[in-house]
């Protein structure tokens, strides 16, 4: 397979950059990956698994001969590196891999030169553990990956890029994803995080609570394991998309807590029932 | 191994009654098992699966000769069926496997004759298929299995039967019970419930938002998918620990939409990771 950038530098190469290059070397040997970051241990590491044919430290111009930039570091930093890039070449497209998108494509535009195309990216795949010692060629493989950007010869360069990697596009304006993520990634999360801390808080016997949960409840409770430098960014730059997820969904609870002594809950199963079947069918 | 009960009726053989059907006739041979039921059809088909021996119809004195009678119908049919046992033997001991445990446990202390002992148990165990057809003898090894009764003989025999069926016993009050049942059960499955409906609610592009949830929206909604049919008699039971769950789980929501913007939140997530990690390491 031949992908339609040929030399590519990967900033910050953890868990989704490292995976990131080894998808791209296994699809196509023709490609270029310079790894760009601040720990030569860990671009040392990212070159010995094959992620990386070489690294740079962060400096001005280490990406100046680059046709892809992808920025994979959290979302805080770049936000910081997007005004600090340095040289880049013309025609070159720049793009990350942040749960976010509103705001680091707001900052894209700011500050990116006009001969260079922005396309912000979100792969919605990953695993719990970090570090490119982590790192899959096939992390990619059957997860959507959004990009958000106008039409045009960028945007059709990345998708053919994802689809390289085995994942499937789905373009998004940016207000479009962090709505979304907010419904389907940010407010389960804080679900998750929420029914930790109150079991954790109503009894004084974790023990014989841990013994007595069942496979709901493991699953339920799986994302409050998240590290919270992961969310930083995100509660960041989509305060008010969570805010009014979590708001809608204090709602229902009071909605569920009025139906719970009425037959009306019995139509609520059936909703949520058949809501479940039609993700299901699609996912 | 020798279990102890040798003459065993369950009444109700679906999933769990005849998954137990098959785990006592798999642990121990000389046990003769007795189905008793409302449908021919499906009593036929658990003896041809070998989860029972033999079976009866509903009947006064289809359990005179049992040792053990084991209540494996909806929590509804439970509460119905304690007073109409009919004839029971002197020194029997009957048991449940229902999902909540106060008001059943009340019920048999009003409708058991008094030679006979009642143990409340609630097998921590299932699958998301029901009936016989999908009987596993092993459905129930390593799973927490609660029993509630005073201590005494038959509390006993009723431990060491879990133990053999290879389920860990978990002893506690029907009021602990339906407690922590509320926190690590029926919460869990409201708010799985309560987030398909303000998903369903919010859009109109389920297929937009399906085709970007990943794992851990697919863990958070699973629970969505349970028939409200397991559900009726829990909530008709546990309605009052339910609501006081379901209000903690509100003043948590609020508490995290607070913080949503402040470095507190840092610390709640600290919180909840170390909840997961003790939980994890004890389950």
């Amino acid at each position: 397979m031949t992908l339609p950038f040929r030399r590519v530098a990967i900033v910050g190469v953890g868990l989704l950059g490292g995976s990131l290059g080894l998808a791209l070397r296994k699809r196509d040997r023709t490609v270029h990956v310079r790894g760009v970051g601040r720990s030569v241990e860990r671009l040392e590491l990212a070159r010995r698994i094959g992620a990386i044919h070489e690294f740079e430290l962060e400096r001005r111009d280490a990406l100046a001969d680059r046709d892809l930039v992808v920025l994979a570091t959290p979302i805080e930093h770049i936000l910081a590196t997007l005004g600090a890039l340095g040289r880049l070449a013309p025609g070159a497209v720049v793009t990350d891999v942040g749960s976010t998108k509103r705001a680091i494509s707001a900052r894209a535009r700011e500050a990116l030169p006009s001969g260079v195309a922005f396309v912000g990216g979100h792969p919605l795949a990953g695993k719990e553990a970090a570090g490119v010692e982590h790192g899959d060629p096939d992390l990619f493989v059957g997860a959507p990956y959004v990009l958000c950007s106008e039409a045009g010869d960028a945007l059709g360069r990345m998708s053919t890029l994802v689809e390289g990697l085995g994942a499937r596009p789905v373009i998004l304006t940016p207000e479009e994803h962090d709505r979304a993520a907010a419904w389907i990634s940010h407010l389960p999360q804080l679900l998750s995080t929420g029914l930790a801390e109150v079991v954790r808080n109503q009894t004084g016997e974790p023990a014989k609570l841990a013994a007595l949960a069942g496979s709901g409840f493991r699953d339920m409770v799986r994302l409050a394991g998240s590290p919270y430098a992961v969310w930083k960014g995100i509660f960041e730059t989509n305060a008010d998309n969570i805010d009014h997820a979590l708001a809608s969904f204090v709602s229902e609870i009071e909605s569920l807590r009025r139906e719970l002594r009425r037959p009306e809950i019995e139509r609520t199963f059936e909703r949520a029932n058949g809501f479940y079947r039609t993700y299901r069918a699609k996912a």
